[in-house]
């Protein structure tokens, strides 16, 4: 009997979805012994293992009937008011029908994709951008067009100027993507300057601006910057955030903050996509944070975060070339490196696997697919003397490619 | 400063989602003292509390660095192996690339549909059908067209009619939906011929078969029938299981089980929806199931389930008028009755609410607007006493609606 052709009965959009060459390549890494400067993931020294396990015990015997039942699509009431109020948003303009519950961030993005994206449209995003939120933009058929950073974020001028060339050509942009702190993949922190001038630019256009905000809280040093969330008097801005980088990633909790009616449309369409995000997991974030432990969570997990980078730092400034040069990220997760033109950071990486290093090559960040020069390098994960190790051999790769 | 206007921004797809009225009328419901054999929500009773405490517990102390982590997105290597024995699936045909867990089933619904559906594409349901099943693949913009049920599940003979039809008007049909077990809302259990019917009109078509399969376990009486999947020989059937009527819902766990080209596009699908299902609540269901508890919790839900069915047919024998039948199901969550036809079922839901008692009419269930005279009551839930109680109630009311 013949097997289905399942390729013809594909959709347009579900077909020209790939497997991520880095997906791929992380597969390989996690299987041996290879030092992965790769991904994103918290060191799980961070996660609060005993005040969860013991929290888990008490939802689970006070309220069992509940905590395994299946609940609503908004999400916990409990933990949406502590959120509000932890964010510290303006109490007339954010209540508890602003917020709503996701899967974690990547659903966030997903919903709001499906709730704003025809086939076509564009998005703005900044170059290079989070791989994961390029590709849910992607999977609804919009088109990406990204502006470069410098030092403090998006560059708002040519931001305009772009804008007004789409809108000639007729074409239509429906929102500016950005990462507004310790940027991932660059590490870049957008200016307080810029914040105000991007929500402007987004109000002339007539545009809402996705904030995803995953390392807000990392913050290392210096002082924290208001969110553009809390500039916005027009519902102009949606805000993500997550438990995922500040508790632990695996209870698949984030949140989403934005203007009534988006909000509405996000618990419509997350009904027929999940129908709820697992209440036991709210529970337990909910209970972990009304005893007050996030705050101190979020203090100790700065430190470890802080000396890794600066471990970081200190290994790129003895093992890399000086034709190589980074920035040093505030907070976050990642430090962005740029090589010598003459360096294909995509083919280096299969010598740095042969190394037992890893990396994520920049140009996957790219909208545009520059950036075969660049590397992603998270200090989030490894050891503190396998970030030693792993830059040390990297420097070596690096060497060989300059020299040989 | 004017507010955006959001409407004018949402693609056309997400302009076209609105709540559903019996979202709405739920709200109502849970905040008083009606009695309600509305919704589908499993007996409290059934989730087996002290087992899922102490193994969560377990999982915690054993492997905390993993279950709080990111995971996969193809979900436990351990729970996947343990479904696919457990189900007793060939094993030269489905391995563990054949398998992906998912975020509840209404997961697996959504990620199907993006797999498969284009705007205007068409999807073969029962008439009735599950309610969030038809949301979740309008929210592609799929059409849908019914097939009538009868006693053995879809008429096939109409079915094949349709189809041609259909072909010759030049439409593309991507699948039929089909819930073969104790259908919600229906009731109906598909026969054995059937099953082996639908697939050869499938392969006929070249259609997929969407087998949705979360009361297969549930069976009062009777011998279990092979799944459509187990016949299938062509890569033709995706069949969706979920943990959620037979463990518990909260945990949001479910899976899909199809061709391995299937499988690997939701598992892309997926990650840009939501990178991976809680690796925690995907532990504590392997290790539960691991441990040989899942049967024996099935049977104890069996008889829970038996007892308040028996109940409510009982019920309905005594209060309801002779005008009115249903069915009687063999399983599952649901009666399905008809009443006499000038009965509008919508309508009389606000004077079954101010007598204190809730169904869901079951026109909402008819993807062609049908079965005004219909209604779902569900015995899953509510207690043994409210079950009489409740169809009192209902009695009196459609009395009133008859002789007034």
């Amino acid at each position: 009997m013949p097997l289905i052709n399942s390729e013809e009965l594909f959709s347009k959009l579900a077909r020209q979805s790939k497997a991520s060459s880095i997906r791929e390549i992380l597969k390989i890494i996690q299987s041996s012994d290879v030092i992965s400067l790769a991904g994103g993931m918290p060191d799980p020294i961070t996660f609060p293992v005993n005040d969860l396990k013991e929290i888990c015990a008490d939802v689970l015997t006070r309220d069992s009937g509940r905590a395994l039942q299946y609940s609503s699509t908004e999400g916990l009431l409990q933990l949406r008011k502590f959120l509000l109020q932890w964010l510290d948003l303006d109490k007339k303009r954010y209540q508890t029908d602003n917020i709503v519950i996701t899967s974690g961030s990547q659903q966030g993005l997903d919903l709001m994709s499906k709730a704003l994206l025809d086939p076509g449209d564009i998005v703005i995003v900044e170059l290079p951008s989070y791989l994961a939120a390029l590709n849910a933009f992607r999977s609804y058929g919009a088109e990406m067009i990204g502006i470069p950073m410098d030092g403090e974020g998006m560059q708002i001028d040519l931001l305009d100027k772009i804008l007004k060339q789409i809108t000639k050509k007729g074409k239509k942009v429906k929102f500016i993507y950005t990462i507004s702190n310790f940027q991932n993949p660059a590490g870049v922190t957008m200016s307080l300057s810029r914040r105000k001038k991007i929500l402007k630019i987004a109000s002339k256009h007539n545009l809402f601006i996705l904030e995803d905000n995953p390392y807000d809280k990392l913050r290392f040093e210096g002082k924290p910057l208001p969110s553009i969330l809390s500039f916005d008097e027009e519902g102009r801005v949606i805000n993500l955030g997550t438990f995922s980088k500040i508790l632990c990633p695996g209870l698949r909790l984030a949140w989403i903050t934005g203007n009534k009616e988006i909000i509405e449309k996000i618990v419509i369409l997350k009904q027929a996509t999940d129908l709820c995000t697992p209440i036991l997991n709210q529970m337990i974030a909910q209970e972990y944070c009304s005893k007050g432990c996030i705050d101190k969570n979020i203090d100790s997990n700065i430190s470890v975060y802080r000396e890794k980078r600066d471990v970081m730092l200190e290994s790129l400034e003895k093992y890399f070339p000086e034709s190589a040069f980074w920035n040093k990220p505030e907070g976050g997760f990642f430090v962005f490196v740029t090589l010598p033109e003459k360096i294909n950071a995509d083919e280096m990486l299969y010598d740095a696997v042969k190394e037992k290093v890893a990396y994520v090559s920049g140009s996957s960040f790219f909208a545009n697919g520059e950036g075969k020069n660049t590397m992603r390098l998270s200090f989030c994960y490894p050891a503190v003397d396998d970030i030693k190790e792993g830059i040390k051999r990297l420097g070596k790769v690096i060497e060989k490619q300059l020299y040989n």
